[in-house]
């Protein structure tokens, strides 16, 4: 039997377990979020880091290597499949095995820690376990960096090809129009605050319908409340999750939207792919681009938020908002709030910036984790004129370090820039989109990304597939010029 | 370092990875039926034929072999870890692994077509998939019989020493008191119906105290509803499922208990053998010796439902019963109905001995997939007196064939002969029983249960942790007498 495979075609069924054991891991950090009972926990930890574990081998299995050397690729589809497992083995193979396992252990434990240590608003009993996480990581940067740049060395998990100082550069050029935009519009008159609750069952419901608004198929998914709103899975199984504040439902419905266009992304790969490496969202800034586009430049955009007024009015009946002009003003109000994933487009890169420069100081020893708090409030008060009140609302809001997601952040800015890009793109090729969007259709928008960027998969680099997408280069000029007009008409400045 | 490891410390640690890839698989399990989503159902198969083999590769690794010739137990708990993971090593090594593959991935998928085919009450569309699995499992049983019997072969993975001639005697031995009591309990005076609504939602709730009376920990499992009630999960994550039909609150409330008492086994096992050979019930009827016990002799005693009644005319009013009396006969009522998962007691061993002889002639050649239904449905209206309506309440009831688990069914009634025997022991030992049921409290019975079975985990062989349990060697007649007895006065027989 077996004499008829090609190298190629062994290193592809053997790739196509690890992808599918991949999926399991994922599913088990879903579970984790969403359905595991809390005294779970520790056991939870020596299964993530048994997959793990079992994941890493097949990632440095010899044999990779051999198939690698001697498979010729039948056709650009193939060389993309190998390059990508080319990269994944250079970089596995680079990582010791008890490292891995250690670090998916202490992670996993570290999520049950600061979820306890986020509900009791107490950064004490979280630092130590950060210090541990952090440790970690920049015991597997310098193994992946080999002499380099420790925070490249990590980012490039997420974002491959980016590093600290093309974002840093960047991120010096946005900051100037954002910091002016944000003081233009605080001096502006203000929407009015809503004053109203929104029970949990009908947000869930209008979760749901938003969900199906934006393309979502239940059929290969679904929505769950969890602390922090994720998605995750690939193929055939992409689930979300948000959560529920009743007296603010966008926090429920944009979280929704949000993780919507990362399932989306997933879910509309070419089936071909499945269960191999291009069968996933290329890059986080690519995934985060699908994500923002959905939530802000579609879901915030006065177009659709006229039709969601009218839905809401329909569902909870007269709820203090006397237009679908007030509505969008409400809806894309500009706060300097605490926390990053409530911020408005304004604030929101303003928050990523913050974190982006912390993190690298913590990776490269600069910054101390008992030091950490302090560096925080100071920072926010000075980016943001107001003092950090609760950890919660402060360096705890957040999951992604006690995940060891080091060099992650920096992606959710990227992800906007290129949404930026693509929006303008899109604008140009469906004219007619606000007039659908009125609707509610989101059809016409959410195919041309399907067809333009999620379909591809992993195919291209991630600044490729933005680039081919839009027809021009990436640049943040475009978000920024967007946010410019968009703010600009909502606060008449 | 691991210069000063033992080759049982080695032996024990690999095994502490493939026991945590054990619960992920079986938690993967647990998802499918409660929470994936419907699409997802061939990609899960791909998923869990790569952790089964992932599983059966580390079962047959060739280290297992080394470190058991070599390893030494220090201990007689650490003899009993040798003896079963022997055991496992010897029964993997017989089985392919490209058959073990294929076995998880046909039943995985299998599951998804037999519940589709259970909704849509069709049984040409479950056939097809059945003959493959039972295919695959005869195979697997020629592999492990290596001449032997197959049935005995299959067997021997739910309940170690059993075998169906012994089994089948003892059957032979119980269907003439059955079906004696049969008899005389449908000439009697028969109970009223109930006749009333209780809607999901009290349902849930009085099944989430139900479990907690009976000592279930929320903190450690969790409950949902599935199309089948089952229980999963080990260690610290041990889940149950249940399903809701509104007319017959029952179904509920037994289905939570019975799952409960499988769960509380796994939860009462000591922690010292957590992820260890040692840290999972010792067998499939000494499993359901516990969930039996747990939902009948314990919870429909006319003792527990006097308390449950009152409940229950706390939480959903008025519902048509006049006293507790009647209710313990409505929750006690004898009638030939077509799901043995809703039967009686003294018609649910009927059931089983059915499967058994069913499955025996599937697995032994002697009756083909196409006659199955014909085949089901002449001898239940043999057994029970009525045509079988519709295949739902037919050969598409139980989930387990799908699954491929020939030779399980035996161990249900194996598990209420158990329960017999416990019973009459834990009655000898705690004389105020009824008196702590009366009051909803199950904690010396639960408490017994625990110190005498549950915490062995797989110490001792099943017959011996009964044996050493009630001080006497099992036997079918304290289940019947036990029968007899509740029955006789139930229906003043």
């Amino acid at each position: 039997m077996t004499k008829h495979l090609t190298d190629f075609d062994k290193l592809m069924a053997f790739q196509r377990e690890t992808e599918a054991l991949a999926q399991i891991a994922g599913r088990l950090g879903w579970d984790q979020e969403t359905m595991m009972p809390r005294g779970a926990a520790e056991q939870r930890g020596e299964e993530m880091s048994a997959i793990e574990g079992v994941l890493h081998a097949r990632r440095t299995d010899g044999r990779l290597a051999e198939w690698l050397d001697r498979a010729e690729a039948p056709d650009p589809v193939a060389a993309a499949q190998l390059r990508l497992i080319r990269r994944s083995y250079a970089r596995a193979t680079k990582i010791p095995a008890d490292l891995a396992q250690t670090l998916a252990r202490v992670t996993s434990t570290a999520q049950g820690i600061w979820a306890a240590a986020r509900a009791a608003d107490k950064v004490a009993d979280f630092l130590p376990t950060l210090a541990e996480v952090i440790a970690l990581k920049r015991e597997e940067a310098a193994a992946l960096a080999q002499g380099g740049d420790l925070y490249d060395a990590l980012m490039d998990d997420y974002e491959p090809g980016a590093t600290a100082a093309v974002i840093s550069a960047m991120f010096d050029r946005m900051r100037p129009r954002l910091v002016r935009l944000r003081a233009a519009v605080l001096e502006a008159a203000q929407p009015p605050k809503l004053n109203h609750r929104f029970g949990q069952d009908g947000q869930m419901r209008f979760a749901r319908d938003l969900a199906l608004a934006f393309g979502y198929d239940f059929d290969r998914g679904r929505l769950d409340l969890a602390v922090h709103p994720f998605s995750s899975g690939s193929g055939n199984d992409a689930r979300i999750t948000t959560r529920v504040v009743e007296t603010d439902p966008f926090n429920c419905f944009y979280s929704t939207i949000h993780e919507v266009g990362h399932a989306c992304y997933e879910l509309g790969i070419d089936p071909d792919y499945l269960l191999t490496p291009l069968g996933n969202g290329v890059s986080m800034g690519v995934h985060e681009s699908q994500s923002r586009i959905y939530e802000n430049q579609l879901g915030r955009s006065p177009a659709f938020t006229g039709w969601m007024f009218r839905q809401m009015l329909d569902r909870f009946g007269d709820f203090g908002v006397a237009s679908p002009e007030e509505f969008a003003r409400i809806v894309n109000s500009v706060q300097p709030g605490f926390i990053r994933t409530e911020a408005d487009e304004v604030h929101y890169n303003l928050h990523v910036m913050m974190r982006f420069d912390l993190e690298r100081a913590l990776i490269k020893g600069d910054l101390q984790v008992p030091d950490l708090e302090a560096a925080w409030n100071d920072r926010f008060l000075a980016d943001f004129g107001v003092a950090v009140d609760r950890p919660a609302h402060g360096l705890l809001q957040d999951v992604h370090w006690s995940c060891g997601l080091f060099g992650y952040f920096p992606t959710y800015t990227l992800g906007n820039v290129y949404a930026g890009c693509l929006h303008q793109a899109l604008r140009a090729d469906i004219p007619t989109l606000d007039d659908q969007l009125a609707k509610g259709d989101t059809s016409a928008a959410t195919g041309w990304l399907r067809e333009k960027v999620q379909r591809h998969g992993g195919l291209h680099e991630p600044r490729a597939v933005i680039s081919l997408a839009c027809g021009f280069e990436p640049t943040e000029a475009p978000l920024l010029d967007y946010l410019d007009a968009k703010f600009g008409a909502l606060y008449g400045l």
